[in-house]
């Protein structure tokens, strides 16, 4: 059981960035009328408005290198919750962004899975006091969507006394 | 609805790294027993093996500062899976360390949530050319747990030709 549900994580997280790399439109049989993706804090809700976002991001060329795969069964009977980090290399970009997305699988009756929940976001560095680092920090957070972590009012963190 | 889900997900996790940060005891009843933990790559069932994972966590002193809350709510009736980003400072520590965490949230019979699935990763920057980065980078992985990227298997990253 816990084997196969490595076995779906990794697998799945292959097969999706394979195809997000070479031919990101057949991502779309992946989503489902009721799938959401959050992607850099926006939400988008169902298989036509996730294609059209897909379709629309900011870079055509692009490779992911995966670091880690996390899976864990869900609550729901089959189900697969799966976090995914690595980093993203943009085509004439110096330096690969490094990202972490989630996505709950759930199983269809074709004995495949689709993806109900998708969320995205770039992590960014912690700025440091090194001139050279806080440079490339700035830089990386202005090649983001206007939907950053100050923009979606949740970027003033905890209160932490 | 959507106000909703964005409401528990944001309130779950000021609660939760406030009682991470003061209290570490206090996390254990947010579990049951058929929760499950992933920490560092290191898969944790049960409430009991929960808590013993975090009382042996090996820092006594840490605070969350929270950078993005992502909220959805999932397949399972009520359930809000939640994907925190964020900084981790370490007392003693010179820098913080960037992590993701993902929650799956059920509803209780109480009229509250319990996590069912619980994934935790640090967010390693990505080394690039420069030495003083490089020796940054190192240090941060010389501070996690046996369980890196590595060590489960999944360092090797997608192939993309």
């Amino acid at each position: 059981m816990e084997e196969q549900v490595e076995m779906v994580g990794r697998a799945f997280a292959d097969h999706y960035y394979n195809l997000f790399d070479h031919d990101r439109n057949a991502l779309v049989p992946l989503y489902q009328p009721a799938s959401m993706l959050t992607f850099e804090g926006q939400k988008i809700l169902g298989v036509d408005e996730i294609s059209a976002k897909l379709s629309q991001l900011p870079f055509d060329q692009c490779r992911h290198v995966i670091s880690t795969v996390d899976s864990q069964p869900s609550a729901l009977a089959g189900g697969v919750v799966v976090v995914v980090s690595g980093s993203l290399q943009l085509h004439g970009e110096d330096h690969p962004l490094r990202f972490s997305q989630m996505f709950h699988l759930i199983p269809t009756e074709q004995g495949s899975y689709f993806v109900q929940n998708d969320i995205f976001r770039l992590n960014y560095s912690v700025p440091n006091p090194s001139p050279g680092r806080q440079a490339t920090t700035r830089s990386h957070r202005g090649n983001s969507s206007s939907s950053s972590s100050t923009a979606d009012g949740f970027g003033t963190g905890t209160p932490c006394p």
